[in-house]
């Protein structure tokens, strides 16, 4: 889809109106949280890689115009102005896969007004969505421990196209595979999969559907054994591996019942068939919750196959971000609307030991602090290739590994420190009195 | 996308085993939700449309068939029946903007097992998410009484085509607008939106905002009142459509704030000015019990600007949607699995004034009744011409009209009945009683 209908009438409106009254001068907004979700003490930057394809690619065609004068009445001069359109702005980044806090911006855009505003809608929805998945894989991660855990969630996922992004961002989390073979072929992952109920079923019995499958798979076989009854069915699969002397891997797929008390027996019946190696999936409406419980209880679960309460982050399926005007024709500005009130300025993000500072763009870090936010397009062209998926994957572990436990909790999370650096402070406060002083009105 | 990787690994694995085993028989493939969930009292069905068109399309490409055999070891003998493979199935289905219950089938797949098993996937991911949204739409709708309401949530979807799958599920359950333009164009929908935060703080006041933008959009311009201050933003507003004499529609949106109150106040202020024609749109954060509490204040709010709420169907993202084998080979299935066992059998669901029937497809109505599933797809191909927005929309609104006040409850809501035909009971209770005392171990 080439972008430029992509966006809400709004944008369009808007833009018109700067290039028509020649406000090109450069406009910086700034796309950020303004809180977390309930329970989560972070969140995963994510959906920075779709935002860059997307600017990449903006551009009106033919047919975009050709609409816009038809239903909205755009003049002739607009539809000239919107056909020379590209997006030709810079871009400040956080990466993917990063540890990110309420207020901290995601990225920032800096670019003519009438650009930085058609991009706007798309840009927040990239991020919001993949966000919010990447933080739920993450917590599902995090409660896994040395558990494997495994994306199953393109069935109910928001959308064919979310289901590719939500395996992408799961593995960026840590995912280590996933069911959705599209995604894996696309993003170069792990695809992996068993069997269903419907294909037990279409055989005349249990062990008939095991062996065929045996049959055809051998080699990477793990068998669903709850469709009759888990222990008949565990036995059934003990039986078709002994019998056929399948090679490793092998393994059972528990999907409904006492996961917990299924997954000793499992293990007990295995062990005791002489199947140490083999080992034992979990499914069936987990999340990060129903993990930790289970981990809790020491189950023997060597994989959780989680689906559609992360793909859809079913507690907390959108973030409250925004998209907002901080700077304008190298001015300031910021926004007093009630609740929603604005940090001015472009900014950086200082991280260090103690916590995270929100500074103005160009102040210096402080000793023992790194810089969040990167150059990642300029002048409307990216500054480097494409990021690896494993390099973003390695970033979120090493940026959960320094976070202190109580911002990892999956439950009562207390994210790190933010504080707002002297040079902000004096910017935001010293605006905030002008405009309620001198009031634009 | 061509559809054949848009699928679960274990679907691919499964129907190579089928093809393999020349166990072509016809399967019948029941979608269906468990359960409601919290507070509704139905579902608007939707995403059939969509489902259509996948069938029509599924094939597998050359770079596909390259990647399985790479990737998972597939044997030449499988990449060339899936080669081969397209959907010359039958589909009986439910048409959207239809109320649908608990254990209703949407639709029902009947194809060579293979088919209907690579489908499966794909079928749950539009039908659980469009349904899901339009269910959460029409809840909107209903709580908005006769004011309109318009799709604002484009920016926080799951993904850009969720965005435009929100705007279409959203039409069908009655929303009059939408502000995304692609969803517009592409659907024929309303586009609708007027400015945002960022436009005013652009100008040096909120007032020489609003006279740029009237200048440039009059005819149909409606003002956003909130960024500094609400009172002074209608004022200014007031003043611009007075001094400019700006033909109707105009309006002055809230998007902050107490809405009730500042609606009164708007409403106050534009008809001392002799602009009772002004209209009142209200934005922020709302859903359908924030649209109720509005309309029970008496909010003269003529327009209500719906967001991410309706968009991810934020208190419910999803549905405990299944897709299960009810007949291979012509012989009925079922599934014992705890908590989820299935209604065995190719199925209709049969219409009454006092509650719906869940019947075999074979069985005659009761007198007063009628079918719900329809044939929509016969070996491969679609029985009849693309279904209008239009024609599922009106199906919608009458859908809803024949349900009972305490199903249509925005809290503690109850479906109204749903029975199983004595046939269909009678299948359940014989085959699960055989499967229970001959185990299918």
């Amino acid at each position: 889809m080439p972008g430029g209908l992509l966006t809400d009438l709004y944008e369009l409106n808007m833009a018109a109106s700067y290039l028509c009254l020649g406000m090109s001068g450069p406009a910086t907004f700034s796309l950020f949280a303004r809180r977390l979700p309930a329970q989560r003490g972070f969140l995963i930057a994510a959906g920075l890689e779709d935002c860059l394809a997307f600017l990449e690619s903006f551009a009106f065609t033919e047919a975009d115009l050709s609409w816009l004068a038809d239903s909205h009445g755009f003049t002739s001069a607009d539809l000239a102005a919107f056909r020379e359109l590209r997006f030709t702005g810079d871009v400040w980044a956080v990466p993917e896969g990063t540890a990110v806090f309420a207020d901290e911006p995601f990225l920032e855009v800096t670019a003519p007004a009438a650009e930085a505003q058609l991009v706007e809608t798309a840009l927040l929805n990239h991020v919001t969505f993949q966000t919010s998945v990447a933080t739920k894989a993450a917590r599902c991660v995090l409660a896994a421990g040395d558990a494997q855990v495994i994306d199953f969630a393109f069935r109910r996922t928001q959308g064919i196209e979310a289901g590719l992004a939500v395996a992408r961002a799961a593995a960026i989390a840590g995912f280590s595979a996933t069911s959705n073979t599209e995604a894996a072929r696309r993003y170069g992952l792990t695809a992996a999969g068993t069997m269903a109920h419907s294909f037990i079923e279409a055989f005349a019995t249990e062990q008939a559907a095991f062996i065929a499958f045996a049959r055809q798979f051998s080699g990477k076989t793990t068998f669903l054994v709850d469709t009759y009854d888990t222990e008949r069915g565990i036995r059934a699969a003990i039986d078709v591996i002994t019998a056929l002397r399948l090679p490793d891997p092998v393994g059972v797929r528990l999907d409904s019942g006492d996961l917990a008390a299924l997954a000793f027996l499992a293990r007990r019946l295995l062990d005791q068939a002489g199947l140490q190696r083999a080992r034992i999936f979990a499914s069936g409406g987990l999340d990060e919750h129903a993990i930790a419980g289970l981990q809790d209880r020491g189950a023997p679960v060597d994989a959780y196959c989680v689906g559609t309460k992360m793909g859809v982050s079913a507690d907390a399926p959108y973030l409250d971000s925004a998209y907002k005007l901080v700077q304008f024709a190298d001015q300031p500005v910021m926004k007093l609307s009630e609740g929603k009130a604005t940090l001015p300025g472009a900014k950086q993000v200082h991280r260090g030991a103690s916590g995270d500072i929100i500074a103005l763009r160009d102040e210096p870090p402080p000793p023992g602090h790194r810089e969040l936010l990167r150059p990642v397009m300029l002048g409307g062209a990216r500054t480097g290739p494409q990021e690896s998926l494993a390099v973003a994957r390695e970033r979120c572990a090493t940026s959960l590994a320094a976070l202190p436990a109580s911002a990892l909790s999956l439950r009562d999370a207390s994210p790190v420190s933010v504080a707002i650096s002297p040079a902000l402070g004096a910017l935001r406060d010293g605006l905030a009195s002008e405009l309620a002083s001198a009031p634009k009105e």
